[in-house]
């Protein structure tokens, strides 16, 4: 079995390494630096259609999906679940892979409404480039939601797509990626990992 | 249990006669009537939260879940897929329902946006009242997309929230559902039932 990301944790490495797509993830170099690639302390990679995704940022994995945090959550709790195969459309994905997906996304959105003292949830997947799709990397986004969180519940939809057509611009223009810090992401998601215990 | 007030559409039934739950549903009176009731031709029993939804509404199923075409869809092909039993969360289902449910929206899914000519999918759920849900059973709504359909993309999901809005109070208020009839509902679900065969 792979290395849990949370062992990884070193606190020397400048903030802005890693950021754009490279062979190697953030979290592999750590390994590496720590002498750790000869051993079968793994970190495990994922990807999220052609961009990495660094393993502190994931809270929660199964064979084959991932749940992690986002780089602008829209509301506290906003998470993504994705397969762990790059698959653009939903339809790509097995039948294992569909029920696996979502039972991971009822397993994270039943541990993040309770966790953020949520009393609802909204699941939406963006099936397309016509549905709003800017990753071409099937997602579910699932957030936790409260009375009064919006003034109108459809305005959740309006920032979802605008979160979808920033992630793509913040995923590529790492120099204006700093809305917010790998750190920050980090100590999120070891909140969440807590959950899945 | 309230009757779904498509049920009530036949020219030779006063529009208010079982508009109040009633232990048999309009397919069942029909079968009745044929002195079908004691062969194996049972008509299934389809209910969404408190109404009774016509089988001619229904153009699939397995033994967990059904999709049903909408009272009013936001665009063609904008369809339910709901688990059997009522269950009010997402987080209710079992892992079995769960993987039922989405591997039966993948399959309509995929019939309906080729049979629509559409490029994209929308599959969202509104799980909970802070999220939009109205009819408290689970339901995603499946909606093929194409370029240009709503001039914003979020548009959609506010369309979705009144749907779910006028949904409920369709469903309360016969006297108000003009909309769509029966027969206009049965003959769209007719031509779904086809791609599954």
């Amino acid at each position: 079995m792979l290395k849990h990301p949370a062992l990884l944790r070193l606190p020397s490495l400048a903030p802005q390494i890693g950021r754009i797509s490279t062979p190697s993830s953030f979290g592999l170099r750590r390994i590496s630096a720590a002498k750790f690639t000869t051993t079968t302390m793994a970190v495990e990679n994922y990807t999220f259609g052609p961009y990495k995704i660094d393993s502190k940022e994931v809270f929660y994995s199964t064979q084959l999906s991932y749940a992690a945090v986002n780089l602008r959550p829209l509301l506290p709790g906003h998470v993504l679940v994705c397969p762990r195969r790059e698959v653009k459309r939903f339809v790509d994905l097995t039948a294992e892979e569909t029920s696996d997906l979502w039972i991971t996304a009822q397993k994270v959105g039943r541990q993040l409404e309770s966790y953020h003292k949520a009393s609802s949830l909204t699941f939406a997947i963006q099936d397309g480039p016509q549905a709003g799709q800017t990753v071409p990397h099937v997602h579910i986004h699932i957030i936790p939601r409260k009375a009064g969180d919006f003034e109108k519940n459809d305005e959740i939809y309006d920032a979802i797509d605008d979160s979808e057509k920033e992630m793509k611009q913040k995923l590529e223009l790492d120099k204006e990626r700093k809305d917010r810090s790998l750190e920050e992401m980090a100590h999120e998601a070891d909140e969440y990992r807590k959950l899945f215990v």
